[in-house]
């Protein structure tokens, strides 16, 4: 039994993963995992092989659906959803259950997640681009005073972090009395959120999560009910509301490892601490680029900058590939950027310990001491 | 680390688990699993860390569809779709992609889940029921004489096995022009198919696949294309043919999981040997309870009974959770008939061990021989 980053020195080398997602998960959930793989609980059977109508696994459902409410302190008139297939299928469920007649929906446009979301809701609806800030490549979120929303919109769409894009939304926009609806696929429990400012929020299961499985989708109840009669039953929030998720076998294990993962974030502070944690961490790695005089080079301006997905390049592009293969040998792997933009990104979600961005950063500041003629 | 049903006599007992699903997966799997949860083929990560669209997952998607279309003899004109969401989804997403325009369907009513497709389907066409066995509470399949089909319906949809009832075709009903389509969740992989006579076959993963996460969907090329407007992208049939079924993040960890069953099985004798097995075990089982003089009860005409859901009753039926409770402390669990239909039920997968059905038959005559005076 392997635990790479908690190894002795000189045995297992210790490997930091800083992929977009699927990405890191605690070495203590993976430890309990492995343990229990052919006995949960004293069942005899694995997690895996549970049937998803029986007490036990039920228990674990209900108890990860608890954790996260208390994590974040949902309000009680929010319903907390496990739905199938990933954010990418909410673009399109978004509109077919919230827009319940109305034909106009506001989105913000600020990287390549938001205009995927963008892209599926036309499909759906007018979509009325409340701000975009694809003029300078999306280096910045919009601030309020840009934003031109539409009153008649059945909802206002934004993306909290651009995954890809590496800038992050520091605050939530306001959109007046038509219900705010939020992906937080990426950095969803990496900081306290005001629930009660939103209509909904979602977020697919493979970051801050767990593996890849589901997605959670917070709904308040009065925005149950709309869905488009062409909506499938098992993607209509109102029925799966009231059937607790378990409208069809729900993806058991991905569910019992949130759970494990929600209770390992509650035992080292929940959210509030992760807040910390990100922003000590996000800021020593950007100091590093910025301290590079030029060798690296950060796009995004720094009041926008995510402490989940640090993207930058080399001022020599030409050296990225021997950047990525030289941290591959240190350990420091899936640093490479999002396929679209190229680059370099580090992904630090929750599960990353501090070492492994203390080994990016000694490593970016040696890899410039050697390389720094290019420039 | 425990393996139950492979302990040594007077260790861990044996547990076997007749779970309708997710249910029992092949022990060598699990171990496999456990083996390399923390360590990926030396990479140094879990699987459930892996990047989708990194190399090595990438290795283990590839190897998992082409190992189904080896095991299946899936033909070149046929594409093989991972897809999100469980069966219960592609009641909705079938009339969704494979309607064209069309208004009608066949379908062949036969039970529970035939029925769920059912209801699903009519929120999108008008269903002809082309032949329905519930005036005898669904005791067998319909012949091929009693279907009336309808030769303007889009597709003919049928459940092959059905898991609730206990109930299975032993013959391919015959749809003529009109494309036939199969639910085939829990008999899938249990015996050959001649997949040319299919028009699109679908599965979901937590019966004989492995854990709970995805749905096998084998369609027909000249089928593709036709999804109605208000069909999500993320599950148009061609879409996700187009894009290697990773349009989006899939549920990485069960598709690998599917991969080492599928190895498990080739190294087993294929879907060939499976029939054999099911044919053999099943026999023993029905031959259990017909030997019983009444005690135990099969309501399924015998040329109809289902070689993987053996469904049963016993005559005293408030004898049933003692019979249950009873089997439990004898390591026999997950017996419990359908939530609807009450009874016994023994799900027989292929990675249930020989072993547990000549457990359960031994446990059945004790459990009659205490109990006769009951009948």
């Amino acid at each position: 039994m392997a635990l790479p980053f908690l190894a002795e020195a000189g045995s297992t080398p210790r490997i930091f993963n800083f992929a977009s997602g699927p990405g890191v998960m605690p070495a203590a959930v993976l430890a309990q995992a492995q343990r229990e793989l052919f006995d949960w609980n004293g069942s005899g059977l694995s997690m895996l092989e549970l049937p998803f109508t029986g007490e036990d696994f039920k228990s674990v459902m209900w108890r990860a659906q608890d954790s996260l409410r208390a994590l974040l302190a949902v309000p009680d008139n929010y319903r907390i959803l496990f739905m199938h297939g990933g954010a990418s299928a909410q673009f399109s469920l978004l509109p077919l259950n919230l827009l319940g007649g109305a034909e106009r929906a506001d989105y913000l446009e600020t990287g390549y997640w938001s205009r995927r979301a963008v892209t599926e809701a036309r499909r759906y609806c007018a979509v009325n681009i409340a701000a975009s800030t694809g003029g300078t490549d999306f280096d910045r979120m919009p601030v309020q005073e840009e934003l031109h929303l539409d009153p008649g919109a059945a909802y206002c769409h934004y993306t909290s972090n651009e995954t890809a894009n590496g800038v992050q939304f520091h605050r939530v926009p306001d959109s007046g009395a038509v219900p705010l609806v939020a992906d937080m696929t990426s950095d969803f429990l990496s900081r306290p959120l005001d629930i009660a400012r939103y209509g909904m929020i979602y977020a697919s299961s493979q970051k801050n999560i767990g593996p890849a499985g589901f997605t959670v989708v917070i709904v308040r109840e009065d925005l149950l009910g709309r869905a488009h009669p062409a909506t499938p039953t098992l993607f209509d929030y109102r029925m799966q509301a009231e059937a607790g998720s378990l409208l069809n076998t729900p993806v058991t294990f991905a569910i019992y490892l949130a759970g494990l993962v929600f209770q390992w974030l509650a035992e080292r502070g929940g959210v509030a601490a992760m807040e910390c944690r990100s922003l000590a961490r996000s800021a020593q790695l950007y100091r590093a680029i910025d301290a590079s005089v030029g060798f690296y080079r950060c796009p995004v301006q720094p009041a926008h900058r995510s402490r989940m997905n640090v993207c930058f390049m080399l001022a020599d592009s030409a050296l990225t590939p021997l950047f990525l293969s030289g941290a591959a040998r240190h350990g420091l792997v899936n640093l490479k950027g999002h396929s679209m933009l190229g680059g370099v990104r580090a992904s630090l979600y929750n599960a990353m310990p501090d070492e492994g961005v203390s080994a990016l950063t000694a490593f970016m500041r040696k890899f410039a001491e050697e390389h720094a003629h290019h420039v």
